[in-house]
């Protein structure tokens, strides 16, 4: 007898948004691993709250580290390396007997953590991936706005790059998805400013979740979130 | 008493992979209308097989034109303008007293057919959409590889492009996807190979469905399907 690690994509945040796979993985799974930051719920555990069984384990994968280090410092790198391989440990010894779940926000595959412990499994247990429609698919939609027609080129960029960096794909995309905004929100301002795109880009916190705002990006002032994201959405050949 | 025209999201075509929110809205549906080429029983009404009510009326919206006449024609958007005005027409007459549920295959916003109904029904009556698995994230999910890393730059573009545009593009990306394929193979393998990415393609076919193959591309003779997808994956940052 032997169980597999299950990592499951949850969508973009509205529970009905989760595939049918998903869903009756979630409510029939005996074992739930997700990550948090340390004294949090964790948002994957929040969006899946009500649907566990009452019998179910939970394993909360705490990150030691988040923005306390920055990432190119090495302790980084070491700490969140020995993180993911002790719950790859801890993940491949219970699906020797039972099938565990993952959960992850999106698409597990697209910018997820889940894939520092999917490289660590490799050969040492089954692995199996349930994709998920990703957040950023939710903050297009909540636009109302298709993101892309036709031949549009589609960038998905972070927002941490370097603002000459942002600033000539902003340039050379019909389409443009930035993630990570945050703190980087001048920066990137500045960068869709140069590249006259300013005008054209939405601001969209919490995408099919309660408390869901899309703002014109040129209007915002104050903070942002981490994972609020930034949409410019492509106007190419239509009939 | 009004109805409203709903675009559902089908994933990239394991019906398992639709929304909870899809599924009940499909199984539901009075009316449900799709798009098809003439003559086909049409990918999206496939992914449904089973699903609708009995009593269901169905709409096959039958492309009046595909591929017989290069969209460069004037003649092309004539055709297919009159064609999607007409189907505004009957989905906003329809929605005046039921829901429509309109299938369309992976996320509706993003290169979808749709959005040629959705700005032609603006202001004329109420339209959801219910987003989904974009076909390509079925696609990098079928590579069992991870997409993208840490502060990778995605580019999501169309094969029908330039050649010379492909190979910069190629050059200037750390992942890729590559839609619209078919007799655009030859085409996009010189570009990939003028890229030093060719030894890093692969072309995946019927993503999570029934007969889903991933090759590399490099080593691909046969004609290809006009919806397979190229992927090269990201390789950015990891512990």
């Amino acid at each position: 007898m032997s169980g597999k690690v299950i990592c499951v994509g949850l969508g973009p945040g509205d529970p009905d948004l989760m595939s049918v796979k998903a869903d009756r993985l979630i409510r029939g799974a005996g074992h739930v691993a997700f990550f948090r930051k340390a004294g949090r719920k964790g948002q994957a555990r929040q969006i899946v709250e009500g649907m566990l069984h009452p019998k179910a384990t939970e394993y909360a994968m705490e990150y030691p580290v988040t923005t306390e280090i920055h990432f190119s410092d090495p302790e980084y790198n070491r700490i969140l390396s020995e993180f993911y391989a002790d719950w790859a440990d801890r993940l491949a010894a219970l699906a020797k007997t039972d099938d565990v779940i993952v959960l992850c926000e999106g698409d597990p595959f697209f910018y997820g953590s889940f894939m520092h412990l999917h490289s660590r499994l490799q050969g040492r247990t089954e692995v199996e991936i349930v994709p998920g429609i990703t957040g950023m698919s939710g903050c297009w939609t909540a636009t109302d706005q298709p993101i892309t027609w036709g031949d549009d080129v589609l960038t998905v960029l972070m927002a941490t790059l370097p603002e000459e960096e942002l600033t000539e794909r902003a340039k050379g995309s019909d389409a443009l998805v930035f993630m990570k905004i945050g703190r980087n929100l001048p920066k990137l301002r500045r960068a869709l400013k140069a590249a006259g795109r300013l005008d054209a880009a939405w601001l969209v916190e919490r995408g099919t979740m309660p408390g869901q705002t899309v703002q014109k990006l040129s209007e915002i002032d104050d903070i942002v979130p981490y994972f609020a994201i930034a949409i410019v959405h492509g106007h190419g050949r239509r009939p």
